[in-house]
Formats: C-alpha cells, structure tokens, sequence
C-alpha cells in the first residue's frame, strides 16, 4: 500500500499499531534507496546525515498539516529542514508523503533544471524555507509561528536540524525569542548521530545540548530518531507543559543496515558501486545492477516535474494619505509616522495583511515607538540578536504578514548579510528599514556607519533599496514599501533635513502630486553644464552646491535626486550625459555606491561622459556627523570644489 | 597620591588593604566625573554602562600586566572592552592607571581627530580591540590567547563586556572554543547591571547567563562589581579549576550617588546641566560650573594627545622555494601545500613567526590538512562557529602569529562580512583563505554559491584579495600571502584547472621566473581588435576564446590575467582601452566584481572604450560547476560568441 493511504495527520492515533509501524518501516527502506540513488546519479550529496534523518523526515511529513493540496496555503503547519544538505532523505521521505514522484527525484537530484536541488529550496513543494547556510532554520521557524500568530492561526511549526551546526551561535538567539514569545507550537527535532565531518561532535567542538536548551526555556524530550512509535508519541505530547519542545533525537548516521553506518566518511561523498549495490539489495532491491541502470536513463530522459512557482507573498493594506512635511524633520521619524499611522488604519480593517515589527533593543532610534502603542502584540522585541532578526522576519514575510524590521543601518544589513542573502533566496519579500545609514550615525564612529548598504544590496539578486531625500519622500516611500511585495530596504540617515523645496512648493509633496516610483530619478534642477546626481539625503547639499557654481562660476548644473540606487535611471542618466561630467554625492563609499552603478552603466553603454564620484574614501570619523561629512568633503562648498571638468 | 604608585599588576597581595580601596575608589570618582565630563563636552555617549563597568575597568587595568610601556610589546596580558560603548569609562579608568592624561581624555572625547572615539579604537594604548558591535569581544579574547600559547607566552586576557549584549550568539561560540581549548588563561567579566535600552534585560530578552556558561564548561563566580576587594580576589583566583572563568560582576548602572542609577534612560544620552553638576558634586568637584567652563575651553584647545600608531604584525617566515604544477590540479591544494611546505620549513627555524590555522570542520574540503600533520597544536578546530572563527583568527593576527582561516567562500566573507570588517578597522592582519568560490561550488548550489567576494571586500577599507589563475600562481600568491603584513584573502575554487602555459612553458612558473606581484595584471596574449581581462581561474576560458575569435573571426584580442581584482592594474587597462572594446569575464556577480571596478576607472577616467561584463546574472544553478558556469554563460564558446564590439 502506498504511505499516503496512511493518515497521521494530527495524530488520529492514541499509538501507531504494529502496522502502522510496518508500513513506515516499508516506506523508509524505500526512501533509502531512493535518496541513495539520488547521490549515486549526482554523484554528490550527504548520504550521512540522509540516512540518519529519514525516519525523522516521515515521521514529522507524515503527522504535520502540510501535503500537496495545502502547502501553498497559509494556515497550515510549516516545516523546516534547517540542515538541507540532508536534502536527499528530505525528498525521498516527502515523496513516500505524495509531494511528487520518488524516482522523478531520485533521478533527477542535483541536475540543472531540476528543482531537486543540493540543498532543500522552495520550488519542491513542501520545503517552507531554502536552507544550505546551518544555524538558520530554527529563526525561521520561529518567524512561521510568529506569521501564524498574527493572524489567529493555530498551526505547528516543525524544525528539523544536524547535531554538528548546533554551535551556531544564532540557534541560541532562536531558542531565546521562542521561548520568550512562548511559542509552544514549535518543535524542534536534532537528528543526534554525534557525527560531523572531522569526526565525533564531542571531540570537534563539545556542546551540552541538554543544558543549553533547558537554560534557554524548552523542554527536552529525549528519544530513537528511528523508532516511528516513539517519534510519534513525542511529536504528539511536544508542547504539553507549555514550553517549546526539543525532540533529542538519538540517531545512527548513514544508518542502512550496511558499511555507510558510524562514520563520518560518507557525510558527503556518494558511495561506490560495490557498497551502494550492497546498501540497496540488503533495503530490498532485488536487482540493483538493473535498478541503477534504468534510473540511469531516466536521469538522462526529460525532467518532468518543475516544481511549484515561488511568489512573493501579497500583502492587503490600506496605505492611507501621504503627509507632507513642511519643517525640520528626520527621515527615520517620518518613517516610523508613516508605519503608525498604515497601522492604525488596518488594524480593525477586515481583510487587511497583519503588521509585524521587530526590534533588536533599539526602538527609541529607530522610531517604532509609535507602532508599538497601536499593536502592541505584533511589535516583536528581538533583543540584540540580529542574525536572528534578521531570519525571522524574512521567514514571517513569506507567511501572510507584512513584516518590518528597524535597525541601524550596521546591523540591519553588514552584520546580516548572508541572513539577508538566504532571504533573497527565499523569495521572503521582507522589508528591512536601516536607520543611522552613512556618516551621518556621528559620533558613534566607524564601527557603527553603515557606507556600504548600496554595494552590498547590489551583489545579491531581489532586494530593492530606497533612499529617500527628504520625510515627504520617506513618508511616501514607506507606505509604498508596506504594500509592495518583495524584499525591500529603506534607507535612511540620522540627522534632521530641511524639507526640499522648488518654487516653495515641497518637492516630494501633495502640492506638486508627488507619488513615488521605484527606479526614477528626480531632476530637482536643469542645467547644461553638467550634472551632479545625489544620493537619498544629500540633495540638499547637492542644490546647494549647484547654486554656488551659478553664483562663482557662472555654471549652469543640473541637479538630480536618486533614491533608487540600485537600478541607475537609464534616461535620466544618457540626458546627463550630454553634458559630458557627471558629479556623484553620497553619504557612501564612493567606490561601491550609486556613483560607481552610475559608472558602470556610462562604460557599458559607452556614454562618453566623465564621471566624478564623491563618497566616503576611508573610515570615517567619530564626532557630529556634520563634521564627519565635511572631513570627508561631502559639503556643499566641497562639492561645488570637486566641480571640475 | 597618584593611582599609577599603586602597584597591582599580577597581584602582589594576598587581600587588597583598607588602604588600597580608599585609593581604588578615590580613583573611581575622579574617573566618573571625568567620564561624565566626556559625555556631557561631547553631547553624547554611554553615561549608564560607563559608570556600572568603570569600577571593573580600574580593577582589571590595575592587576593586568598591560601599561604604557609595554602596550605595543606582544609578551603581556591583553584587555579586550566588548561593550566598546562604555568607552567613556574605560578611558577615564585607563587614565587613572596612567595610559594617558585624564583631563585630555575628557576634554576630546567623540571629537574629529581625538582618537578618544565613541567606541574604544585600538589608536588608544591599552585599548587592545576596537569594539562597538556586541558580541565580537570574547572571540578576541580567545584569539589572543590562542596566539599567546603558540608564542609560549604565559599571559593572561581580560574580556569585559555589557549583559544586555549576552544574548549574541557568537558569545556562545567563543565560550565552547575557550573551554575546548582549554585556555583557562581567559577570564570574562560581566557588567550584570540589568538594564538596557528598552528595560530590565530579564524582560527584554531572558538569558539564563550562570547557567549558559556553565554550560558550556566555564566557572563561574558572582561578585559585586562595585567592591574592589572582591573584585581583586576574583580576578586572583580566576582559572584556579582549571576552567576559564566568568565574573558575573552584579552592578549598578550609572552608578554616581545620584539622579541617572538604575535607569535604562541614560544608557546613551548625555545629562542637563542641572543633572550633571549635581552629580560631579556629589563626587567631590568643589565648582562643578568652574569646572565644565574650563573643560569647555579644553575642547575647544588643540589636541594634544595623538594616541598610537596602529601597524600591522610583520611577520617573520621564511617562505621556501614556489613549486611548479605542470599537470591538472586544483587551487585550494596548491594553497594546502604551499601553506604545510612554508610550515615544515619555519617549525624549527629559530625566531620563526607560528602560524595558527583555523577550521570550521571543512578541512578535508580546504585542504589544510598536511599543516595539521605538521603542527597539530597550532590547527585550531573551531567547529561550525563561523562568526567566532572570523573574529579569533583575526585577534590572533595582531597578537604574534600568522593567522590562516580558510573556508568556503560563503562562510569565509558573507556570513561574517561584519566580522572581517572589524577586522579591517582593527589592522588585524588576518589571512582568509576563500574555497569553492564561485558557481565553481558545483551542486551545492545557490546558497553556498559565493558569487559575492570580490563586490564585499570592495566595500571595506584595508583589505587586499588575490584570485590566481591556476595553481602555480596560487602556490606563489600563498608564499606571499603568509610573509606579508595586512588582511589578505586568498580565494580559489574547487575544480582542477590545466595549468597556464604559453609557448610550453608556465606562465606563473620557475622557467618564466614568475614572481607574484600585488595589483599587476599579466598579458597573456597580445592583439589589436580589443581585450578581454579574466577573474582568476577564467583566464583558461579567456585564452579559448581568444583562440576561436582567431580562427574563426579573425579577430585579434588581446588576453590578460587579473589576480587582484580590487585594484585594477591601470596601465594595463589604459593600454586595453586603445582597442575600444573590453570584455571582461569573472564567476562572480557581473555588476560587482572585476569588470564592474575596471569599469568605474574608464568612466572616471573618460577612457573611452566600451566594456561589457560578463559573469553571474542571476542565483545559479544546483549541478556540476562546468554546467552551472554554461548556463551563465562563462564558456570559452559563449566568451567568444559575446565578443561583439
């Protein structure tokens, strides 16, 4: 009988039968041999780790609310594989579970244009989070529980993890938010083999797993990671005393009844013929040699299944009116207005995307303050644990919330990079908001500015960044960036900036029907004799400038407002380019920043122009950030100095 | 009497006198209103931390062996501040113990040109670590440690850090790696004074800090952080179980005898005049007002302390003889033989530099095994704790030895790219050694695809990166790499590349007494018709595809070999551009890398020439890392097909 006519789905059962038990264990032979055929074909993969996770993997596939029919919903249960290079065990356990067809993975594993990928993604249909990097997947959990919470769902989340990743640090920030935010439908399960590739976890790198978690507020249960009965009823009882649990997993790696056992030889090497003709016959192959070769042909036929379409998730929000800002006001102020004020508005609205904001111990500066006031329950205090932040809120946005992360620009993106990359990845479609970007953090010094948000963003494939000129801009822009889905980073500076102005009339205002657009440059000034083309907040400086070279000089510059560094304005830039120099501004360094995009783009398309780009040239210094940008020439008189063709 | 006749240092008493702690805590007011001075002149700071750790600053900079005069002198205890935010009591405490003049401290802290910066900086003597993002500091601690027991120098390492930052999770990483070490020579001290930015640390974010350390096979010892006789029998007694050790040192944050105790809302704001003249007084300041007044017009005199110069560690190796790789063979093994080779020849050379290498359990995969063999007890195995490793092998790096981590490319630059940006800032010195970089991974695909490096490291300043063609030039770039002072990364793929020959012979070898030399490109064919310019182990693919424009273009391009990306080789360029068409290919994100820096200098420089970039475009794909390389597009056929001027 196949595996799916077996219903485990939120334990129907008191115990499983000895039948039950039967049918699982028939089903885990078969995963087996086809996540061992999947390494065989690829000639690469972890059969280690596979092996020893597998029954683990039909266990939770099997009791969870998750199948083909629902894994695109949003109220169900989420599953994580955190360690995804055990991807093999993972598909060949999900296949026994309906997702797809075994041998369509199994021959087709690690192939280009297969989405059977080397480690766990997205596109198979019931993988809730691409992993490969350890020491995430527990984050994203909790940002699955997070989402589900905040829109009354009562879902489980289940996180599957290696022994050896359990060093990484950020598992312990995980462990820290669950327990805090006592998410009880969490359950996480290691699969304990001891093994990692140098050798024995407790010779590598010693870690009490026991005591680490119960120090953190989970409950420890420990139990045979290959005993469906005993997996069973832990799954069922996690949770009981109101705590997370943690299923200690007690496992064999390689476990096959065969030479792969208890070694940490075959984490990630594929077996040679002998010992995977031997693993698969003692599994219940009778003819491995003609097993091999037709699934041999069948890696070579045409791949059938393409897997599910990843989208970004859809939020429903009303964004409400746009303010205008006539005084001396901060961006990051406007921002937090701005998300207050879309709060307000939705919080009783039906239908409307819940709204989280998450914290790391900085609300006072990052201006969420007033978000918490109104929905004290969806304002997430993270503590200062931002790897952490940083997965949980990218996991919680591809969940059915819009979800808004505030942090110092350092924070946000530099120390969270690969964090950030594994939700590009992820198609997660969360909105990071960076405070206290450039110089312009002062006095805290160069630990702390964040000159390098526009050259990091652009190595990775996804985000789109903003950096407003001015609040007008900043309030429009933050409520464009609330109901646009995608990954998104708003960008914005410390100081308070006079409003720009044109013809007394606020540019980015109601007056002049301002609507933000991403990619758009705004000519804030025309002129013949160059152009200058500044970043986010320093237009103001740049018009400044511009009338000094009017006023000394007799020069004639236009003047350009970029909020859209990553995708330079094509148009605005070739109409620039026929004044043949161009003058880059940025609170950012000037080698990675819009100036060197704009660059790049004038030498692709042989634009003729010279380009001069002013930023940040070394670390920066610690004092007013005024004085900070004047040391390194970002002012007004100095750029109108760097003015030469 | 001046604190600096009070001679703590190794601890010549068995008690500290009733005398000694009248002296100790004449200090510590002198030292509170000097640090409040500092925060009150500068508008800003961390009054809150600054007072509760200042009492522990005084004790530690008291018994370490670590003064004026052996600050620079790679033989003496370390002092790492983690809560580099508390810098404004660190400095008046340091000045106390006679590092430099108090009054100059106050009066030109966070100011542009002090090198009393917001967060403490190694420009500052007895300042060992800049800090300022949390969490990095115990991994400092355990890197000097580390380079002290590889120099045989028995010293001791002091770690003071904030409990509000305790919930990182590279602190538990560093704790697993100093117990597993064994250096129990480390002695950690907590400022536990409860309070952080957004309240009591137990509400904002529960960390069961006894329990957690313990865990992870620390003693722990609870002391009032305010008593300096405890404080000294503490830090005497510290190590005696032969466990490194934790003062969980329970305080009071802004300590004064008055308005700003216990309190979250001074943790970084500076105090009114009314605030602040009550509490100078309290502390024993006859005329407060006289006394800011002349403070005052100190700030506004010339500074006169310029603190240190910070240099790199030169290393003293001698680096052999370059080997000559004739037949197929992979770069990161040309690099683990280089680096074994340099090691056997320096282990019994008298007054050789140690070289410590670090592994993040993938030695198998970097290559570092022959170094093991060689020096077991100089291979730090620092398990899958990537963050950690970055910031201990780096510490180390300044402290004595050469330091070595090689890794995967993901894990060696985007997971800890804030890491090794405080690297950078800290003149660490560090060599990090980049493997499987690129869509040369192979299967593990995207996630472990570091298509990134070359546009990451751009960001930072003081990073030198070198990607050699094959592996004779990587056997020579490691030689130099390991002599040569400054943070260098070496990346290198996984694949076995042919070796580089023209005219039969190696073109990085013996024969063509080829030397490496920083930041020069090598022609590897000449021609009119245009360039092309490849990323390291493309040169290969470049020289095809020159081949082919002959043969069946009759096109005549011109192919040179770029190794260090960072820094394009001007006259190389300037000499390309005469043809007008640059090609550039690299496995690295097209926008980011090699072309795109070779494109900002023709645009800067007006060169006139056309550049197109091709490289990685999108995340790719999880297969073999030839198919993954052609479906990008990086195939000698596809290099030849874009060759369209």
């Amino acid at each position: 009988m196949a595996l799916t006519e077996l219903k485990l789905t939120n334990f129907p059962f008191e115990n499983l039968s000895s039948e039950h038990v039967k049918e699982l264990e028939a089903a885990a032979r078969r995963a087996r041999v086809n996540a061992l055929t999947m390494v065989k074909l690829a000639n690469s993969g972890h059969p280690g780790g596979a092996f020893s996770s597998i029954d683990m993997f039909l266990a939770v596939y099997g009791v969870a609310n998750l199948n083909l029919a629902n894994c695109n919903d949003l109220n169900r249960d989420y599953v994580v594989v955190s360690h995804g290079h055990t991807s093999a065990g993972a598909y060949a356990a999900m296949a026994e579970w309906g997702f797809f067809d075994a041998e369509e993975a199994a021959a087709h594993f690690r192939q280009i244009g297969s989405v059977f990928q080397g480690h766990v993604d997205r596109h198979v249909p019931g993988v809730d989070w691409g992993t490969g990097v350890l020491g995430q997947g527990l984050s994203a959990g909790a940002g699955f529980a997070l989402a589900a919470r905040a829109n009354n769902f009562r879902n489980r989340v289940y996180v599957l993890m290696g022994d050896g990743g359990q060093t990484k640090g950020q598992l312990a920030e995980a462990r820290r938010l669950i327990a805090h935010e006592r998410l009880h439908n969490v359950i996480a399960l290691i699969d304990y083999n001891s093994i990692q590739i140098s050798g024995r976890t407790y010779d590598v790198m010693p870690c009490n797993l026991k005591a680490l978690w119960e120090a953190d507020g989970w409950e420890v249960i420990e139990c045979d990671g290959h005993d469906f009965n005993e997996l069973y009823l832990a799954l069922k009882n996690a949770g009981a005393n109101n705590k997370p649990t943690l299923l200690l997993c007690k496992t064999l790696i390689g476990k096959c009844g065969g030479a792969m056992e208890d070694t940490p030889e075959y984490h990630g090497k594929a077996p040679s013929d002998e010992i995977y003709f031997n693993v698969i016959k003692n599994l219940g192959v009778a003819e491995p040699e003609e097993f091999l070769s037709r699934m041999k042909a069948k890696r070579n036929s045409e791949i059938k299944f393409k897997g599910r379409e990843v989208k970004y998730f859809e939020p429903d929000l009303a964004t409400g009116t746009p303010f205008d800002y006539d005084k001396v006001a901060d961006n990051r102020g406007a921002f937090g207005h701005a998300l207050a004020d879309v709060a307000a508005i939705n919080k009783y609205k039906q239908g409307s995307t819940p709204i989280l904001v998450f914290d790391c111990d900085l609300m006072p500066s990052v201006m969420t303050g007033d978000f918490k006031k109104i929905c004290q329950g969806n304002f997430i205090q993270v503590g200062i644990q931002e790897h952490n932040a940083a997965t949980v809120s990218g996991a919680a946005a591809s969940a059915g919330v819009v979800s808004v992360w505030a942090d110092f620009g350092i924070f946000g993106i530099d120390e969270v990079y690969n964090n950030q990359r594994l939700n590009a990845i992820n198609y997660a479609g969360n909105k990071t908001v960076l405070t206290h970007v450039g110089l312009d953090v002062g006095e805290d010094g160069k630990t702390h500015q964040c000159v390098d948000y526009v050259g990091l963003f652009k190595n990775m494939f996804g985000w789109k960044l903003v950096v407003p000129a001015d609040p007008s801009q900043t309030d429009r822009v933050t409520r464009w960036m609330l109901k646009t889905p995608g990954c998104i980073c708003l960008a914005v500076g410390r100081s308070k900036l006079k409003p720009l102005k044109l013809d007394d009339k606020l540019v980015f205002g109601s007056e002049n029907n301002y609507e933000f657009e991403y990619g758009k440059a705004v000519k804030l000034r025309d002129g013949n004799d160059g152009a200058i083309f500044a970043l986010g907040y320093m237009a103001g400086a740049a018009l400044e400038a511009a009338e000094i070279l009017n006023n000394k000089n007799n020069l004639n510059v236009a003047v350009w407002s970029v909020a859209c560094p990553l995708e330079p304005d094509l148009d605005a830039l070739k109409e620039a380019c026929r004044s043949k120099f161009i003058l880059t501004v940025e609170d950012h360094v000037a080698d990675t920043g819009m100036g060197a995009i704009m660059a790049l783009e004038i030498a692709r398309n042989n634009l003729g122009a010279k380009i001069k780009n002013l930023g940040v040239t070394r670390w920066g210094d610690s004092c007013a950030a005024d004085a900070a940008r004047a040391a390194m020439g970002l002012t007004a008189e100095n750029i109108a100095k760097e003015f030469v063709i």
